[in-house]
């Protein structure tokens, strides 16, 4: 049960002009699924992606690492499901380029203008075969309003849909935003969480646009943890069409502070999703840590307490169990803390002073806080002005009902 | 329900000559239980201690260092169950103090000379009146032959006690070890873990006897743990009274690898004991990783597999899914892993090689393998000679269950 997680309808999806979509059933694991997605992209568009770090990166990373680093234009992604063509070796790397190949001959495009993805079970050899007869079908459905389709092609555990629509006018001319996403378990930050394509009818230039989808990603993907699990296959993808006549070359364009607004709060909106919709989360929390010293303390002490079975039971149970809270901030690695100036607040309830409980703070209030569907846990360690802010959900029954039948 | 956890009879365990112990009910946080256990130590002995790192470490944890720093002698100990004493800040100081006090009175030795330990409920404050209204039914009980009762005494979660003792012969003088140890959640290495108390009746002078915990603390508790949270008050203490006359004072004493062997033994059993009661524990893991180029190294991979969520909940389900811990230790934080060189064994069973699955490799083997209680998951890392071992457990309804009923 996904928690306070909006799903757009049809009429606000605006379709990106240069991106078409198509989506199909392949039978990649199992029959009656969309599980395989085409995008193409129109001539002159820019892409630029940030991949998990995980050293056991699937092959379809390495062959989008290959690809990008050529330099070359891509004109399509192909995206599948139910296999993550992961720990799959040399094998699954030929896999991989197979695939772009059969696409690539399709859509009379190299192989290297192809960009593949893979979501799913690791360590399966990837049905080439199922993928490859599924692709004119997919082709036949090419069009540029199936976002929709594609926010469910690319689902897995998920549960719902993720997408994120935009229009902002710069300087009189409209630019579209329109972006997917899909994880629910196996989330970490660092890039290694996902799948999320996002894509803009502005022109970028390539250069700008790599540093761009690293920024953006820093600040939406690499804030949200659900289990902290990095996964060996995910990818953000930032497209840049530049077919709605508005350009963006420099950081000092007129247009650049408008739009990069508008892509970091859809790729923020993307990533929020995955931890509103991950698996078993009843809770949304928002772990924010102020007066640390530097970003790098603020983010320490914030997965801490993020990625602590104790605190995520706890808030599964609405229990305000605050000693766990405090015990994490403890642990989290920042060697000289001191724990007699940190506060401690769960939502608007101050709970925790000078290293120990609040002596006007009530447990009513803060039980009061925990049986809300969205809870903000604010942390303030007296080091420092530096503040940051991750995202993540309660750890339940149902995560450990998921991930024990996942396969099975 | 603990997995394959020896309880020795009564007749296995041997007293240790110098140490006196009585438990009682308190009351502390429920009636009814054994929740108050009092250590009275023979004059002459040496006694050293290895303590939490968490920056939130409790109040009598503090006050245990400080009274170990003073250099003076050690003449009791004081343990209550149902409060930890931790984030109670100046007044949970001045509580374990005054337990110190109370205790001192009535044995007529100094404070100084007292070590407190609690364990329970962070962030409340510890019950004093109730805890040294106890006190006088504790010392009435004072005998040697209470070892059973003190790890009765000092459960939380657990759902057995843990006890180890054995004698060994040193020169023809027997040697008596007998130790207890508590803990089932919050469990993570760096002796933030768990109480755990262990005595000889040889005598180690003290400069060794601080060395010797440290060096048996590392290769016992902090090679274990349930879910990385690492606890406020964990404390791991280390007595020789002396009374068998049996001397140490040096390591090139006759006697010194004999008993150091026995005592890092038991200690390892009183850590793996907790591990095999962990909370909602169903499978007994040990991760091992071989070929690492470091300690820190092989602990890293070892870590990130035991730590994995998903990894344990799919051991939880007995599903061979191997992906999962490749994943674990493609992203343990080994920047330049070669995934093409590791080798990966459940059981016997070699389940991966080259970056990808074993090519001979049968699911119905990996599935033989998981059904076990008992399961070792061995890791070749292919970059030098070092190996190291953690032991953790599998995550389960259960934990959730347990953890988010704590307090109700």
């Amino acid at each position: 049960m996904a928690v306070n997680l909006q799903i757009p309808s049809e009429s606000e999806i605006f379709p990106v002009a240069g991106v078409e979509i198509g989506v199909t059933e392949a039978g990649i694991r199992k029959a009656g699924r969309r599980d395989l997605t085409v995008f193409r992209l129109a001539e002159g568009s820019s892409v630029a992606g940030v991949f998990t770090r995980n050293r056991f990166r699937a092959a379809p990373v390495q062959v989008c690492e290959k690809h990008l680093a050529s330099g070359g234009p891509v004109r399509a992604l192909v995206i599948n499901t139910g296999n993550a063509n992961a720990g799959t070796g040399a094998d699954g790397l030929k896999r991989a380029q197979d695939t772009c190949s059969a696409l690539g001959r399709l859509l009379d495009v190299p192989a290297e203008q192809i960009l593949p993805f893979s979501t799913g079970v690791i360590l399966e050899p990837l049905p080439l075969d199922r993928l490859t007869a599924g692709l004119p079908g997919a082709i036949a459905k090419l069009a540029p309003d199936q976002w929709f389709d594609a926010a469910h092609g690319i689902m897995t555990t998920d549960t719902l849909p993720k997408i994120h629509s935009r229009r902002i006018d710069v300087a009189g001319k409209m630019v579209s935003i329109t972006g997917i996403s899909k994880g629910a378990g196996m989330i970490r930050p660092n890039m290694a969480t996902m799948l999320s394509f996002l894509a803009t009818d502005a022109a970028i230039e390539q250069p700008l646009l790599r540093k761009l989808a690293v920024q953006i990603a820093d600040q939406s993907f690499n804030r949200i943890t659900v289990d902290g699990d990095t996964s060996t296959n995910d990818s953000f993808i930032l497209i840049a069409t530049g077919k709605s006549g508005v350009a963006i070359s420099s950081e000092s364009d007129a247009a650049y502070a408008a739009v990069v607004q508008a892509l970091t709060e859809a790729a923020a909106d993307l990533a929020q999703k995955i931890v509103r919709d991950a698996e078993g989360a009843t809770k949304f929390m928002t772990i924010r840590v102020e007066e640390a010293g530097s970003t790098e303390e603020a983010l320490k002490v914030a997965y801490a307490v993020a990625h602590s079975p104790l605190v995520k039971t706890a808030f599964f149970a609405s229990d305000p169990n605050l000693g766990r809270i405090l015990a994490a901030i403890g642990y989290a690695g920042i060697d000289d803390l001191d724990v007699s100036r940190i506060r401690l607040w769960l939502g608007d309830v101050l709970v925790a002073v000078d290293g120990g409980r609040n002596p006007s703070y009530q447990e009513t209030d803060g039980q009061r806080v925990m049986k809300e569907a969205e809870i903000v846990v604010r942390i303030a360690l007296g080091r420092g002005q530096v503040a940051d802010t991750v995202y993540t959900c309660d750890f339940s029954h149902e995560y450990v009902s998921i991930n024990a039948d996942y396969r099975s």
